[in-house]
């Protein structure tokens, strides 16, 4: 694998975490920084980190590189805020839902040729140091989406850097990737939300429900706040994806409403068909 | 565990197989039919039948009882025909999504004593007597409707029945059980489908996704005529499931063109809790 030198991972949730755990048993030397004393102990005590940073990259002048693994809508700001501090980097990237703001505040920082914004396609509802593990990113997409600005030489480092852990990379302009993202993510997750709230307001409980509808509201359990700021970030694209499925359902329901079994049959038929493509 | 006798099984679906798998390692005699030759003769090669049957219930005189495993749409139709051949029976059941229209047939039949509804929240995306298997119902729930003519005899049986292969009882009037059942199956099948399609409705492939997103589409590829017959039967129940889903997406819509941080953070925030419960 190519040399990545000190990579230096600030964020140590579900994918810095296990992109933590994956590339110290590569043998690259791992600096880690989180919020909490808690998780950087227990990384630490893991074997995981060479050495442990607070959140505020500290001896970051000691790494050849740095992901950003906190929040989407933490990432900005912490970029901008360090970047003078990030001038000697070999690759800079991160590893959040939405791409738009971030590869954004990348172009107008001094930064912004060593820049790569990131998006391994690996989240669960499940967060946290205690959620990560190796071999997480193994056949899962990644999205990577350059800068105006990012060098060749960032880009083929970042995509070495996911191929080692067993990622499919897949390049793509920030915007496309939030417009995308719309569909194949933050919209499966609000609508597991909806879901959950729909059987809230008629008291049922999730014991209650069988395997398919736990697998239907399992997303639910997501972390509000992380999910919040995703949503906020990307409403723009998020909002005719919500819209669509709500013709869908509504198209549905008045079918329903008719006993429509031409309508009812083809909707079922074709949703099958499409999970068999 | 009380001794059933010889149980006839007509279906051998993944409902029908699994039950049957599970009664014959239990050493209850169990006769099969199916519509499909290629089910029966693999039930039979496998060692799961003591005896294979044709779907027209040929043999049900050698039986004690009967389980119907077919499809929503015809079960009924089915119990009606067979009825004037199924008196000697210690106990008749189903196995069906809805329970309403089938209990209110048993109840104008002269069977009417002997007839207990069942319905084993077990069922998956995958259907046929391949995706059967042993311990399906381990710790599943189990919905029993009995007619207003059954008798004590029949329910405690048809209890032991479903106790002996490890699944929970719940005693519940039929027309109860399809209103609760369009909220707690019905809406997350018609939820994923629903997704499916506004997916496909972007030209997105299901390998695209991430693992929430397939989680969400996973139900989509049920059989399509099994749901369209389910959907029919409950449409009066799932149509206020499908209405009340529709308006948190619009709410949830709403706010998010408002940009409204605190209704997006609360919407997120409800879900998890609800999780938690």
């Amino acid at each position: 694998m190519t040399d990545l030198g000190t990579v230096a991972i600030v964020g140590l949730g579900l994918i810095g975490g296990s992109l933590a755990r994956d590339l110290a048993a590569r043998g690259v030397r791992v600096l880690g920084g989180d919020l909490d004393p808690a998780t950087l102990r227990a990384a630490h005590d893991e074997g995981v980190l060479a050495a442990s940073r607070g959140p505020e990259l500290n001896g970051i002048e000691e790494a050849d590189a740095l992901v950003i693994a906190v929040p989407v809508v933490h990432a900005p700001e912490l970029l901008e805020a360090a970047s003078p501090r990030l001038r000697h980097l070999r690759f800079i990237t991160d590893v959040g839902s939405t791409k738009g703001r971030m590869v954004a505040t990348a172009e107008r920082l001094e930064i912004a040729p060593s820049f790569v914004g990131g998006h391994p396609l690996a989240g669960s509802h499940q967060g946290g140091w205690q959620a990560s593990r190796a071999g997480l990113f193994e056949g899962a997409r990644v999205f990577l989406s350059p800068t105006a600005a990012t060098g060749e030489a960032a880009l083929s480092t970042v995509r070495a850097l996911w191929d080692a852990v067993g990622a499919r990379v897949h390049v793509i302009d920030a915007t496309e990737h939030d417009r995308l993202l719309a569909w194949l993510s933050h919209l499966p997750q609000s609508v597991s939300t909806a879901l959950a709230l729909t059987l809230a307001g008629e008291s049922i409980r999730p014991a209650e429900l069988g395997p398919g509808g736990q697998g239907m509201t399992r997303l639910a359990a997501s972390c509000p706040d992380l999910w919040t700021g995703i949503a906020l970030e990307n409403a723009a694209a998020l909002v005719p994806a919500i819209r669509a499925l709500g013709e869908r359902l509504q198209a549905f329901g008045d079918a329903l409403e008719r006993r429509d079994a031409k309508a009812l049959g083809d909707f079922f038929a074709a949703g099958q068909e499409w999970c068999r493509r």
